[in-house]
């Protein structure tokens, strides 16, 4: 009786209509449950990729998926907690600059990540690189660090919306993962689940990145503004660029090693850009600052007096890995084979597909193709080349490294991601747009 | 690796692409052997529901389908054998009538019938009323029967195009029934494999027919028609109408009642005539006569003759049944409880909502809601007005019969399914319209 009810409601959203708060309930619990089979729910998500979802819907949807599991309770941690969420792009170490930034600045950082599935690792990925360092925190003691040294960053408890989990993972394997509803209720139902007060969304557009251009990013980040409104949270959308990849490092020992230089003052340009947009965000929300230039510079200073850099370094201690990474890059793993690939050309970079690159850490052993591969830490490509670049014939537009010889069509990825020309073009600001929702 | 195949299939046909034949043999041969899971096809169904396949892709799926099983191999039976198939409608007992009339008439028929799910039962249902009478042959049997009396109805052997099986009953269940790609190609599957080497298809169209408008059905008459055509066989396709029930009965006895009227030259005129109109179809598709005025002289003489009626005795004296049934109604079972359902106004039938009449008949008792629900073979519905038929206040409508007394909504449904006016609305042919294919 009930398969024959969800029957109703996916006949309903086939032929365009509206579900009620109720009736998406029914089916995500029943889903959750096991009684809504997987042949029906990929209709409906197929449907849904045709027919859409109104934002009252995919609020309703949301909330759903929220109830379906635990949710995290920060409230024993004294201020105002803001979470980050970034829809991934290609060398984006983003997290490991502006937990250890924020947290420096007075804001409690209590983050869960998943693993990734794709060119490099996730955050835990990276982390992962640093000997030592455990991301497995039981709920308990993830909130003690919090409270003890202001940051902790650690897996996901399973438990937080298992409707995702299970949803994410059927999408997956039935062409319905790029629906906007869909993408909007499955990223806020575990950002809502984990529990912060405020929450910074990084919406990557760009060749990059999954959302190819602004319309739809737009979309995306205005969709999941108004769900954190519904759902009583302060929620603000950065839509940055991502054409080429952010800084200079793509693979996970590559991209902590990155992450510390840029805590040192000493980072690419493009990533402390976006480290300190985010973070500005971050600490207006948690009301740190009432402005974004305020914030600015709080940012600025905790990085010039180098107590961002001791936040990461408590970080590490706390959660059992070895502080002297931070000064000793040797104790990071890192490939032995080291392979240059040279220009055969001149000219200035005018393109750098993101997504090339990304391909070719992942055929030197730094990504995932699926989900039960393991990850080569010491991997991955550091450019030496980015876009307005002058370059010379012969000279080296990246490393690659690996643990063995590279396949060769990792060298020929790369040289294929680059584009040149003999004059630069102008380059394009990181920030496109902006989705306030803090006022709400 | 092969779920990662197939996900790209569905991606493009999300997309709009189309699959070449090696695709969708790819496809249904991995999903009937398991490797491609429901929750895939399923996805895919809905994809074609708002995406299409053009006629060589459902060609393709057709062949691939009959592939997928046995085929019925009917070449030891001397002459030309033509079978036919009918979408569906309220009352529509043709085939009892017609395989009896046809086989007469010298054209063997080897008749595959599946057990229905609907207002009413199938046709297996109907002929299950006659006690004694058996479905079940095994092959060499069925062919045997055929060759030694021209005639035999039996369960459709389970062997025949199990992709369709699987197809379908995930269809049911996912809204993606109603197709015309996949409806077409389910029908022909299983009629080609079903061995015949001709084909008149019935496409009921109506309030009352799975296809509610005549463009939408002749669409799938084409359709199915250039599928035949590309497998090599001779078919006919009709379009007739189902705005109201065919004949007056409705329920598996009353039906087989109805039937041996019929034969007997008493039957309503609109059953009478559309068994003439297919019969005539099949003869010269057998090359039993070379035009459809000689073939329908033919079939009145089949009548007038009794030989019509005697073939229908020795088909069931063949499959077991009780013969005295044709002279003595009362062998057969039927509801012992008979409530009339008069009218409350006064006037002419202008409407008879068909599909209303076949839900009285379910709520007495004599159809299936669910694959595993018993049918009360007695039970049904006896209308005593149709279209056209003028009416006083207080006449019966109809005659319901239930082995238990009906539920009260029974008569409801069949007051609410008349439609009464001062005039006589105009009668609108039985045949709307003809698809040949038979000269191809």
């Amino acid at each position: 009786m009930i398969g024959m009810r969800f029957a109703d409601l996916l006949l309903k959203k086939r032929n365009g209509g509206t579900l009620s708060a109720e009736e998406i309930d029914f089916m995500i619990s029943g889903y959750v449950s096991g009684e809504i089979p997987d042949y029906q729910m990929s209709a409906f998500c197929m449907a849904v990729y045709y027919q859409g979802m109104n934002r009252e819907e995919t609020i309703d949807l949301t909330m759903s998926m929220v109830r379906s599991g635990e949710t995290l309770d920060l409230s024993q941690i004294a201020g105002s907690i803001v979470d980050k969420h970034s829809t991934g792009g290609v060398g984006d170490k983003t997290t490991l600059v502006l937990g250890p930034l924020v947290a420096a600045c007075g804001v409690p950082v209590a983050k869960m990540s998943g693993r990734g599935l794709g060119h490099t690792g996730g955050t835990l990925d990276k982390l992962a690189a640093i000997p030592g360092f455990s991301s497995e925190v039981a709920t308990d003691a993830f909130i003690q660090q919090v409270k003890d040294i202001g940051i902790c960053v650690a897996g996901q408890t399973k438990d937080l919306a298992p409707a995702d989990k299970l949803l994410y993972g059927l999408r997956d394997v039935t062409a319905t993962v790029d629906s906007i509803p869909l993408i909007a209720s499955s990223i806020m139902s575990k950002k809502l689940a984990a529990g912060a007060d405020g929450l910074v969304l990084d919406v990557k557009v760009g060749k990059g990145a999954f959302m190819k251009d602004l319309t739809q990013a737009k979309e995306l980040a205005e969709l999941m503004v108004q769900i954190g409104i519904g759902a009583g949270r302060r929620v603000t959308a950065c839509l940055t660029g991502m054409d080429q990849p952010l800084g200079y490092a793509v693979g996970n020992s590559l991209e902590v090693v990155e992450a510390i230089t840029t805590l040192k003052g000493d980072g690419p340009r493009d990533l402390l850009e976006l480290c300190l947009v985010l973070g500005s965000e971050m600490l207006v929300l948690a009301g740190k600052a009432n402005s974004l230039e305020r914030a600015m510079s709080l940012l600025q200073d905790a990085i010039a007096q180098g107590r961002a850099l001791k936040k990461l370094q408590e970080l590490i201690v706390a959660q059992g890995g070895n502080p002297k990474v931070i000064s000793d890059y040797s104790l990071l793993p890192l490939g032995q084979h080291v392979t240059e690939v040279t220009s055969q050309v001149a000219g200035y970079v005018t393109g750098l597909d993101a997504l090339a690159i990304g391909t070719a850490s992942m055929q030197v052993g730094a990504g995932r193709r699926h989900k039960e591969d393991s990850i080569d830490l010491g991997a991955g490509v550091l450019l030496r080349k980015k876009l307005g670049d002058p370059v010379v014939s012969g000279e080296a537009l990246a490393v690659l490294y690996s643990s063995a010889p590279p396949p060769a069509e990792a060298a020929d990825t790369v040289r294929a991601a680059y584009c040149m020309a003999e004059q630069p073009i102008p380059s394009t600001p990181l920030v496109m747009h902006r989705v306030d929702g803090s006022m709400s």
